[in-house]
This record gives C-alpha cells, structure tokens and sequence, in this order.
C-alpha cells in the first residue's frame, strides 16, 4: 500500500429509489491484497444500467448499501502482493465487475487485475471512461453473441445513444450494412459514424424503411438497446435465422410473438461481461483511429444525481462521463 | 409422366379440428414440372406438428383444404423437364416443405428435386420414413443452431421420443454427454441410445440432478422438445451462455424469467427446414451404424386418424410409421 490516504469519498446508495438515494459519503481506503489492483479514479461515467439498479430493478444480483458505476479511466496506485500485469503509476480503463463487486463511484476502486486493461494512449482519462461498459456490450452483442460477418445488414436502435454510437462503428469495422434509428438532432452524428441508412424514430416507421431498402427481405442482425415495444416491432424486420441480441432485460417480461419461431430467429440475452481481452481489442482500435468515443457531456462525480435524470430524460448523445477531481 | 394413374388416394383436412378431420379423398394425379419430382410414396409419419396443424394452431402459415404429413420414403415415378438429380426408379427420402406445399399422408407426393436425399440402403422404406422430420429437427436444434461441441454437457427433454431418439444420437457423435428425460419404461431404449445420465421425469426432480451431476454448474446446450413449464423450469439448469434450442412454439406464449438475461441465454427458435443436406449427412451416419432409426409401430395410411390419437395419448417411443399400400 504505497498510498498515505487511510479514507476516500464515494457515492453511495443505501435504499434503492429516485436519484436522491446517491449520497457522499466517507468510506474506508480499500486494500489490495493477492492479484487486486487499487486505482485512482480520473473519471468514471454513468449507463442506464446505474439508474435501473438504483431504482431496485436489479435487486436480486445488487445488494445495498452499494457503490453503482461501471466504467473506470485511472491509475494504478497499490498492488495485492501476487499482482503482476500491472504496477503503480500504471494508466488503465475497465469495466468493474456488476455484480458481486463495488462499482466506480469513488475516489479509488478495487478491481482484479485479470479484467483490467492499458488504457488507449490516445484518450484522455475523461474520453475513456466513456468506452469500457459501452463498448464491452457492444462488442458482447455484436462480436461475441451475433457474430456479425461481412456483407450482412445489421439494424442497431438508438444509434446516437452511449452504446449505439459504439456499435455503428463496430458493425461497420465488421464489414456490415447498418441501419440505425435516432432523433433528427442525431442523423448527422450517426451518418458520421458509418450508420448506412438512418431512421428518424419519431417521423418515420423503421419496420416500413428496412422493407423498402431491402426488397422485403429484412435483416440479418438487430441489436436492441431499447426493449418494450420497440423490441416487438423490429421482428417484423427480421430476415429467417436472424440474430436479435438485446441488452433489456424488460423484454422478459413480454410475451413474444410466434414470428420468432416461424423465422428460425436466435434471441441473444446479453447481460454484459467484464474482460481485459475486449478492452484490449477496443484499445487497438481506438489507437488506430478505426473506433472513436462519442461524449454527450462531461459533469462531476459529486453531481451524479443530476447526470442520472439527465440520462433518465433521455436524448443524451453518447455518453456523460464524469470527472472525480 | 410415365405413370398411367391418373387419380391417387390422400388423406386431406378441409376444416381444422379433432382427428374426424381427417379424410380419405380421391385426388388428381400431381404432374412435375420444371425441378420437380413425382414420387410414389411407400411410407409416411405422423409428427406432432400435424397434430398442431391439424387443430388450426399454424392457420396463419397452413391453409385448408390441406394434405398434411412430412416423411416421404418412396421411389420416383416422374421427372420434371428440368430435374437431373434423380431419375425414375431412385429410391429417395425427404422432408416435404411444411409451408407452401402439399404434405404426404398420400399415395403419390410432388417436391423439387433440391430437397430430395438418397434413401439410406440400409434401411427399409418404413424405417427410413422415420427419419426426415424428426432428423432434420434434432440436426437443426443441435448441430446448426446450438452448435454442439465435443465435451460439452447437453440436456434432452422426451429422449424416447421421435426427435428425441435420434438426438441423443447425434449429440453422442459430437461428443458431448448427455442428460435426458424419460419415463420408467423408455429408460432402457434412451440407456442404449447413449444418454449419459437418464432422469425418470414422473419421479425425480430433473433441476436437482443435472445441478448435483453438475456439480451446480448446469448444462452448456439445452434441447427443449416440451415447451411449457419444462421449458421454463429448464432454464434453472443452464449455465451461463447456454444455448438452449427450442422446437415448440407455444414457448412465445410464455413470459420469460429474468435469469435468460442474467445467464446471457442463446435462444434459438427452430423451425424445422427441408434440406438435402441435411439428410446426406444423416444418411451417412445410418449406413455407417452411427445413428439407427427408432420405431414404436407401423399402422396404416388409411389409419391415419388412430395414429394422430395415439401420438396425442402419449407415451409414444420413436416414431409412428404409415405403410402406403
């Protein structure tokens, strides 16, 4: 522990509700012991996922009193004793583990250093704490999980938003045919990102376009990012033996329709994984300027109430990441 | 057309309902055009499909009046103008196209030649009428969809059944050890078919099992045959990333638990294809002794109304054949 500071703040929930229950307070310093890491945190950011285990949604995988936050851009200032990839001084970018772990809402977080990765050397600490939850769950669902190939068409909703607008360019990389849906504030946005064909939700009915442009036919993969009845609707796009992947655990919930089984469609329940390997392939490209972060706004970490009704009012572009200074 | 008939005999619906449904009528002679083949149908199935058919469940993809069955063993009798694979006199096997097309509860059946197989040699053409739907369904679950690999563990629910039969089979020749239900009386058939671990279903608790042989672990690939509660009581048996294929569509009807998010669930919706393909290879593994075809009775074509009864009653270990005399 080659650290002096003995206590750091965090933003901590003690009961689950509205963005209220985020409260400072003081907590012990961690200690790292075997392969865990200590890491100062420069920024962290802020996924649908916080406001909806803030809101009890996930109350039987989160228990509180909890630290949420799932993205950390900082650097290395303590190693358990058997740590090895990593020293003090190191700069790094990870997605902390969910469940079972504390999240990065602090001034310093605990961390395993087998999910830990370098940090892009291109990216300020603030621009990639905006890349580790986003990305690793666009990469689960579109690399991992759809396994999209070159050549197919691809409809990704709400392409503007945190995750949307690191799939577009992921799908594209893949050598893929994207749609996307987003508001009429986005469509330059999402052009700029590789998006093929772009869909204003609210003035244009997507299922209609998507027939148009593919004579029918529909498409190969469909990334859902918003459930619900979105979720059911984009069905109706599906070509036979499409891949649907779809981070909403809402559509549990739903009754499906019996397309899904008369078109041979694979559902893909993706419930995002911490990993050092898909962070090191985001880093690379990245690096290569083949990938780029997309930052609705930079706020701070006390602030963090405001940046979850800000996520939580929806029409944020990219993500908001916050500074922890 | 080389055949002199000009009428043949088919068992049809002209309303959807009970077994009283189905009757005896004498049709035109199907003339092949183009790729097609006329074939002269020595054996036939029943599947529990045409049972679900047969009451008006597919009404939105099957029209009436309508001649259901899909299991053909015979021998071609004529050649459309185009067709270069087969001549008259081959003997063949096929799964008929469910959508679209007429099925073969009849004495003579029209298909493209591009879904027609060889009859394994080896195999009478009562045997081989047992093959075509309920392989192609077990090889599309498993090998196309599920993608069994070898040491992987596989759950399969009604092993004793048509389908069921021959995926224990398949799932063995991949390597893979094999969990399966049963009742008392099919323990011994499903034993010898290669399950590993055989789960008397009226008396044991299948989640139980599977987790202690698992070690709590649960099963890599789930095969669902059953729908309903099994199908979603199944799900306490996954592991993460399983890949559970389903074949019965009355799942959608069913409000999903949250765990096929938490578990990142593939959920793959099969419904089952024609191919050519699919029955070479099959094939292959019969005449090689690798897979062997089950069946619980040969009963008649005219008879078909029983047989739709008995397959309803349950209890049925392999298939029910139709003899075309």
């Amino acid at each position: 522990m080659k650290t002096a500071v003995k206590t750091m703040k965090a933003m901590v929930i003690t009961s689950f509700g509205d963005t209220k229950v985020l409260k400072a307070e003081e907590l012990p310093m961690p200690k790292p012991k075997d392969r865990e890491l200590l890491v100062k945190v420069y920024a962290t950011s802020v996924n649908p996922v916080d406001c909806k285990i803030r809101k009890g949604m996930f109350g039987d995988l989160i228990k509180i009193p909890a630290i949420l936050g799932f993205d950390v851009s900082g650097v290395v200032v303590a190693t358990g004793e058997k740590a090895s990839d990593f020293k003090a001084g190191d700069e790094v970018y990870y997605l902390p583990r969910i469940v079972g772990w504390q999240g990065s809402y602090a001034e310093y977080h605990l961390v395993e250093e087998s999910i830990v990765s370098k940090k892009p050397s291109n990216l300020s600490h603030t621009e990639a704490a905006s890349i580790p939850l986003a990305g690793s769950t666009a990469w689960d669902a579109l690399i991992e999980r759809a396994k999209v190939q070159i050549g197919e068409t691809v409809l990704i909703h709400a392409g503007a938003g945190g995750v949307g607008a690191l799939a577009i360019q992921l799908a594209k990389l893949c050598g893929a045919y994207v749609f996307t849906t987003c508001s009429d504030y986005n469509i330059d946005l999402v052009k700029e990102l590789g998006a093929d064909v772009v869909i204003d939700y609210k003035e244009d009915d997507f299922v209609e376009i998507i027939k148009e442009e593919t004579n029918g036919k529909g498409v190969d993969v469909i990334f859902d990012t918003v459930g619900g009845a979105t979720f059911i609707k984009s069905i109706e796009t599906a070509k036979p033996f499409c891949r649907i992947a779809s981070i909403v655990r809402d559509i549990t919930e739903t009754s499906m329709p019996p397309e899904l089984y008369s078109k041979n469609i694979s559902l893909h329940f993706v419930f995002v994984q911490s990993s050092r390997y898909k962070l090191d392939m985001i880093r690379n490209l990245i690096e290569k300027k083949q990938v780029r972060p997309v930052i609705d706004s930079v706020m701070l970490l006390k602030d963090v109430a405001q940046a979850h009704k800000k996520l939580e009012n929806g029409g944020v572009r990219g993500k908001i990441v916050l500074e922890v200074v």
